[in-house]
């Protein structure tokens, strides 16, 4: 059975010393007063708890088991539940949720290492609370007082679970076609008919009720997206006081039989007339809908990291055990039978590849995470809307990227098992199984790279992506910025591939979705090389003053603070 | 259920058009009288109705079913004994067997398109038969003559499977510190004991006796590599006359739970004191298992192209039919909902991707084999000669190669259908999922990159490497020779690297293993584009010709050749 440890000291690195996250904290009027380093440091280490040794330890066999579905009604693998229960009362599910309405209303850069922890110990179960995470930005940010009243407080302390009902069989991408019907009602609710497909969690025995988020056309709606609402349909039908009444005409038609994320139920749901209410404005549902499928796509995204953490984890710990054949410059461990395996260069290779990915999505999480405290909580209106741009920029790299890098590193982790990668029992085909998901989810990778290029770079002139590299010329300007040339460079290859695609995008369409899925790996890696070598500098000081600490003598690898290993 | 069609026409195209297979057969005298082109479309299409009719629909059920092992006895999934039955009635697992023995005696050339049709259709269905004709290939190299008129004819008829044992539990990479034992007997027998993991088809229900090919040490034997000897041991014992006596000391003592090729049984296998017969010279049975691992790991790589083709196959089609969105462009399908998914260009960009793979991988294996075609059957000492080196360099590209590649092409496939490419009903995840071993069996892919620099590259000081690039240099020096220039400069490139390499090694042995895999990546390209390259130029000269005969009118792309739009 592999280990789960969340990796707290790296966390901390990003948080503390690369970002200075208490400093923004402390010059952010609505954050000073709730967070510092010292309770964000608690706070990890309570989380690290809950994810490592409540959820991880539920993540093999819920693979085994699968979710079940019983005459219209899902139940999770053993031992869900009751961990659930366990869950919730940490306050997990609202950690950056508004505090008006009982959420803790911690800083999201707080919020994204937790995200990690909690794929990295169990896709599937994180799933469950993710969904309600976004909900509930959602119904923040668009829905009546009312309705913020009814819903949130529940939501946020876990009770309720939220779902995200978007595709039908017909309708995943283009959800312009999409044929659910809200039929309104005299006393104001609407009637909701129609079926969807792959909603997750949209049924589960976890939770006392589920809160379906719901695209549907209005009778006289305009064709195609502009004619699409947004609805707030429950499982149980809610009294004005907030207890539960009748069931809802809501039901879950079956589970889908998938290759992973075997123990998160993905559901055929059937609206029959079902009570829902509206959500915002009528006919502008789909861009009220992407609030939450922008925090989905981030949290899609940290999957990618969280599942390259846990393989990651596995992987060095079973090279240093494995014995098999000899180093190339000559035995390591001669009074055994063989050499750990860590020895040999190609296996290093997959080791130090997968560090260095989950290294850079964690630091580039941080980064945008950064953005989203700064657009929500900063007081300069400049501030804010910097920080938008960046926010909309970077969503679709972070999705579509850690999550590509993700399904690599998983597939380097099961590499270095040999043929024990092969087997189940051993986890590492597991978390190949489960990453792959995301890079499907919320949005093709695909998807991801036409937003990007063809919305957020092209249709946008470069405007927000001269402010993305700007502030990596800024970095390289620095007298102590290592690798700045190379930087450099690669900041005025992305720009030019960027102009360059404007210029055949003018005459060719086709051009954008052509090139698109490599643009954007271009533009990851970019933003990782800028990424490693803030935390290569970082690094750097700390290990110059250990050397001068210790008397200017190099200390042995394992001495020093594991800072100055991380990068290059 | 998706299905499988064994691709001739872009066989036929390889084998006559690219390689004029049949020329080369009339001028070896062990082939000219037993296949010309006629005989060879023959046999392709009688395999085609095989593979798509007979044993392709096993596939789904086969994964959701997987191998069952109840007390000691493995049984396949339903459909597969009475499926193997027929299967072996067309002599299928002897095709290029040795015809003394009663095999075929088919040239490997064609047995390689077979392969590829056989793991596209269903790759557990095709292990099982892939290992007995690498074991006949063993024993008919290596074993005496009574040893060969025992086991070979009814190997070859397909009534006996062959399996190979190498693996054991802290011996996989490393087999020089197994510890399976043969002590010798009276009789000139051995006794075998020990136990092996990781045996494909150690055990089934589709035959009457299974022959393992078993690596162990002699009581004398020196430590290492050097001190292994090769076994032969039946499960059911054999008496003279070739009829089955007791069983052996041999048994299954359980099956792995795996990531996919679920239908497939990997057996731990015990020998107690199991009775067995040694093959070749004692202490030297490494080389002569090598017989049948070089077999193997050619077999392997094909297994990469089968998927590949097998997960292109059903996208295309899927591509075709989904509607969702409008091209860039334009709707071209203005009547329905939305355009078929195959408009958008990063659809496109997959399909070709996994088109480009798959037929570069198919040329290479086809290459690949008529040097093995060459090395047996030329009666030319020095074409023999160049023919083998060329397939000791070039074995561990194609099997790491073609799986490496068809995983990224599975993947794709996978990827063009969305959410239903994660789900098991649309059999998309279950390629990725069979398709994953490849990369790690027979050699995990980093081990075959260690064998390519490493032993046939740099401890060969690169002659065999230059007799490789000499060749496609002579192709780019052709007149009409499509993309010469890229070709030759290709070729410099892989040629400085290899020089560049061997002067780093010299000081630093690290080096080879740190670049194997990306070396064996670029040495891929390389072939894969001198061979991209010659199929352009036969299409070229074909498109030209149907140009002509059409009036000079470009016909539509549907109504030519389908050689004409397969490259580049």
């Amino acid at each position: 059975m592999p280990e789960f440890n969340a990796p707290l000291r790296d966390m901390r690195f990003v948080l503390h010393e690369v970002f200075d996250a208490p400093a923004l904290w402390a010059r952010l009027p609505a954050l000073a007063d709730n967070i510092d380093a010292d309770t964000a440091d608690a706070i990890l280490e309570e989380a690290a708890k809950v994810t490592s040794h409540l959820i991880a330890p539920l993540n093999r066999s819920g693979d085994e088991e699968g979710a079940h579905w019983v005459y219209g009604q899902v139940t999770t693998p053993v031992g869900f539940k009751q961990a659930y229960a366990t869950y919730i009362e940490g306050g997990w599910v609202g950690l950056s949720g508004n505090a008006d309405f009982g959420g803790m209303g911690m800083p999201k850069m707080l919020a994204v290492q937790f995200e990690e922890m909690l794929y990295g110990a169990n896709s599937s179960f994180a799933l469950y609370s993710a969904l309600s995470s976004g909900a509930c930005l959602a119904l923040d940010a668009h829905a009546s007082e009312e309705l913020k009243n009814l819903y949130l407080p529940p939501m946020y302390e876990g009770r309720w679970a939220g779902s995200m009902c978007l595709t039908e069989a017909h309708a995943g991408t283009d959800l312009g076609i999409i044929r659910t019907r809200a039929e309104p009602r005299a006393d104001g609710s609407y009637s909701l008919s129609g079926s969807k497909i792959f909603i997750t969690g949209g049924d589960q025995d976890l939770t006392e009720n589920i809160i379906h988020l719901v695209l549907a056309k209005l009778p006289d709606a305009p064709a195609g997206p502009r004619g699409i609402s947004l609805f707030v349909v429950p499982k149980m039908l809610v009294n004005a006081d907030g207890s539960l009444g009748h069931a809802n005409a809501v039901s879950c038609g079956s589970i889908e039989h998938k290759m992973g994320i075997k123990a998160s139920a993905t559901c055929v749901m059937n609206f029959d007339g079902a009570s829902g209410w509206l959500v915002g404005e009528a006919n502008k549902g789909l861009a009220a809908m992407f609030t939450m499928m922008n925090y989905e796509r981030l949290s899609i995204g940290i999957q990618g990291i969280g599942c390259a953490e846990a393989s990651y984890q596995s992987a060095v710990a079973y090279a240093r055990e494995r014995l098999q054949s000899r180093s190339p410059t000559g035995a390591t461990a001669p009074n055994q039978i063989a050499d750990p395996i860590i020895v040999h260069p190609d296996v290093r290779r997959m080791l130090l590849s997968m560090k260095a990915l989950t290294e850079g999505g964690r630091a580039f999480a941080s980064y945008v995470a950064q953005q989203l405290d700064l657009a929500k909580f900063s007081d300069n209106f400049r501030e804010r809307d910097n920080a938008q741009s960046l926010v909309a920029l970077l969503t679709p790299v972070a999705k579509a990227f850690f999550t590509d890098t993700g399904l690599e590193s998983c597939i380097h982790g099961q590499q270095v098992f040999g043929g024990h990668g092969y087997i189940r029992e051993w986890g590492q085909e597991q978390l190949v199984r489960d990453v792959r998901i995301a890079q499907i989810y919320e949005g093709t990778n695909g998807i991801q790279a036409l937003d990007l290029l063809g919305r957020k770079v092209l249709a946008d002139s470069g405007v927000a992506l001269r402010q993305f590299t700007g502030e990596i010329r800024h970095f390289a300007h620095q007298p102590d910025a290592p690798y700045c040339a190379q930087l450099f460079d690669a900041v005025q290859r992305l720009e030019n591939l960027s102009d360059w695609l404007q210029d055949q995008a003018a005459t060719n369409r086709n051009e954008i979705g052509a090139a698109s899925v490599e643009y954007l790996h271009l533009f990851g890696y970019v933003a990782y090389a800028w990424l490693w070598a803030r935390m290569a500098q970082v690094a750097k000081k700390k290990a110059a003053k250990i050397r001068s600490f210790m008397g200017r003598r190099w200390p042995p690898l394992t001495s020093i603070s594991s800072a100055c290993s991380r990068a290059f």
